[in-house]
């Protein structure tokens, strides 16, 4: 019997909850107003009565709400959760002890209210007509969602990668309601080089004749650009030392090179897969719109350069900062300008680096460590 | 009075060199077969009595021939050649004592033979219709030049990043005939990273409905895709630190976001711009036929898993080897693998790494270090 036979599949449904339905409607960072505004969430084990045990997880860029488990319907073969590794019952985000929610952000298109979800006023998808919204926004409909589950604290906030921006962003807006963070492979302000690599896939989209500014739904979609653009992405989670491990030079299915343009290496292979399966799951707008949240990402304010972290209570809340040794898309440094920020500003603070060659994904890889780490700090944070 | 004014002009023209007329055409390492071949070359100084003060340059990926000076005709305001810094009268090549020469590659579109040429069968450009080329190929194709020039030893190849693939080339193929060897910013063998930016670079191209399978000559070309895969390329060649000190997080010609998809930060803008100059310049099939001439490239035999560099004799060529700091694309360590391969084979190696913060790009750029390595390294070199 395999440990697989032994456990009972868990299987968890999405549920809906829309907000900011006309006249009151959700006044976005840009001064832009959105509403109706859905948010697709799913929640794992079961508030305690004193509704202190909540865990909130943000997910990072394609990510969607279904973190752990099953969904009804998964077949035999379906894979479990994006982090179904760190969440369930007994492993480090503990089920069994905690209340877990996970909510679809803003813009995307796994469920909750994005560029191709339907605009009341024309009857139609959204397109380009979908309002610019920041990660301020996507923590803001979360916050939203909490109080509509009558939840005013939470455990911890936990998400790596754009997922992180998301708890810094909580910590900065609702700190009241936060008693630990833990942002991992993440960064306090999008860099040059990542708002390059962002831009470079919004053009790979936006040339596709397909795109049509951003009109083509119901009709062919831009799904060479939004193939491109996810193959350029998949360059940034990996690392020149996660690739010669896992490709190196080693040719796909041939003796020797065919001299033309058909994939020769395994990481040519790799990289096209990898663009054509993201097409059939995510929807180009909501690349071209998360993307650009993440561009605008930053925790130092433009007009004043100060730093939002420093306005926190002293102690306000528990820190863990989590950095990737081969993470080159928020590199180490980033996470140690973070600790430096939250020290300045009198927080508790831990702070580690994984040792992993496996680039920007490592956080999305199960990982003993993680889990661990995360349990163990998870101990420490004082009850409410 | 400005220096410019008090240095006279200096004016090259380029040359052209046919070969390979048919029937005798030259075998590829494909195995095809391909001629005439025009190989569009510049030279600078003058050749000695001995015929033994020559000096090849080997050009990077979308460079040419003119290496330095103007060409006839160039404006008031034209730039002088690519490496202008770096080779002329009194500069760290001196052209006053050296016999300079450089030659477009084969398969680019500098006004060598490449994709856009005409197939002598059909009197059509060639498109996909001309053959695979590799680095050997390129520099077979420089060997006949050399013959045609009656030239039989040279005092040294330099190059940078393809450039100096080319270097290790002539090394292995033509070892009697060099003295010397300068390759920079480069590798022994091309790494899944950089394979995979090129890939993505090449499906960018190919992905424009106007490539229209490599046939767009005299149509309208697959500017969009080829202005992408130099946007790619572009933050290749730069470095995180070299983006974060030239743009930061700093904003185009704004005091707020745009929110929209607009260039919001100057990154956006300089990638942009980058992309659409190129495409005023180069041929799309070039890109694709030379990035997979650099994605072959491999100096350890596929079959033997022997490393060419092992069968030079002992002290045939003296090495300098040159990396820098910054390079990400072909880090430090591919030069020190580099290093330590020559010296298994016996061969006399300097090795320099060079601090810089300016990425892969840092060799194309002027730098006074530079100039005084290659000068001090060229006095060294023995006569023939």
């Amino acid at each position: 019997m395999t440990t697989n036979k032994q456990q009972p599949r868990i299987v968890v449904e999405q549920q809906f909850f829309t907000f900011a339905e006309p006249p009151n409607q959700m006044l976005l960072e840009s001064g832009a107003r959105l509403g109706p505004v859905t948010i697709a969430y799913e929640t794992y084990g079961q508030l305690n009565t004193n509704r202190d045990n909540v865990i909130l997880i943000t997910h990072a860029f394609s990510g969607d709400s279904h973190v752990s488990g099953y969904l009804p319907g998964d077949g035999e073969d379906a894979k479990p959760g994006w982090w179904d590794s760190l969440v369930g019952p007994g492993k480090g985000i503990d089920s069994n002890r905690y209340f877990v929610i996970c909510s679809n952000i803003l813009g995307s298109c796994m469920g909750s209210t994005g560029p191709a979800s339907i605009n009341p006023k024309t009857k139609k998808p959204f397109g380009l007509d979908f309002p610019m919204v920041t990660i301020g926004d996507m923590v803001d409909a979360q916050k939203a969602l909490m109080d509509h589950l009558q939840i005013s604290s939470l455990l911890t906030v936990v998400g790596g990668s754009v997922g992180g921006m998301q708890v810094l962003e909580w910590c900065v807006r609702y700190p009241e309601m936060v008693r630990s963070a833990v942002p991992l492979a993440t960064t306090m302000r999008h860099s040059a080089l990542a708002i390059a690599f962002n831009e470079v896939a919004r053009q790979s989209i936006m040339a596709d004749p397909n795109w049509n500014r951003g009109d083509y739904y119901g009709k062919e979609g831009p799904d060479l650009g939004l193939a491109i653009a996810r193959m350029i992405g998949h360059v940034t989670y990996l690392s020149d030392e996660a690739m010669r491990q896992k490709f190196g030079r080693r040719l796909q299915d041939k003796r020797d090179f065919s001299f033309g343009f058909d994939a020769d290496f395994q990481v040519e292979s790799y990289l096209r897969y990898q663009g054509s399966k993201f097409v059939r799951r995510f929807d180009a707008n909501s690349l071209l719109y998360i993307t650009k949240a993440a561009d605008y990402f930053d925790l130092v304010d433009k007009q004043t350069t100060r730093e939002s972290l420093h306005d926190l209570a002293e102690d306000a809340i528990k820190f863990l900062v989590i950095s990737y040794s081969s993470d080159w898309l928020y590199p180490t440094y980033h996470a140690r300008e973070l600790v430096q920020s939250l020290k300045r500003s009198g927080q508790d603070v831990s702070f580690c680096e994984i040792e992993a060659n496996c680039g920007h994904d490592a956080f999305l890889i199960p990982d003993e460590r993680l889990s661990n780490l995360i349990s163990g700090f998870l101990e420490g944070v004082p009850n409410d």
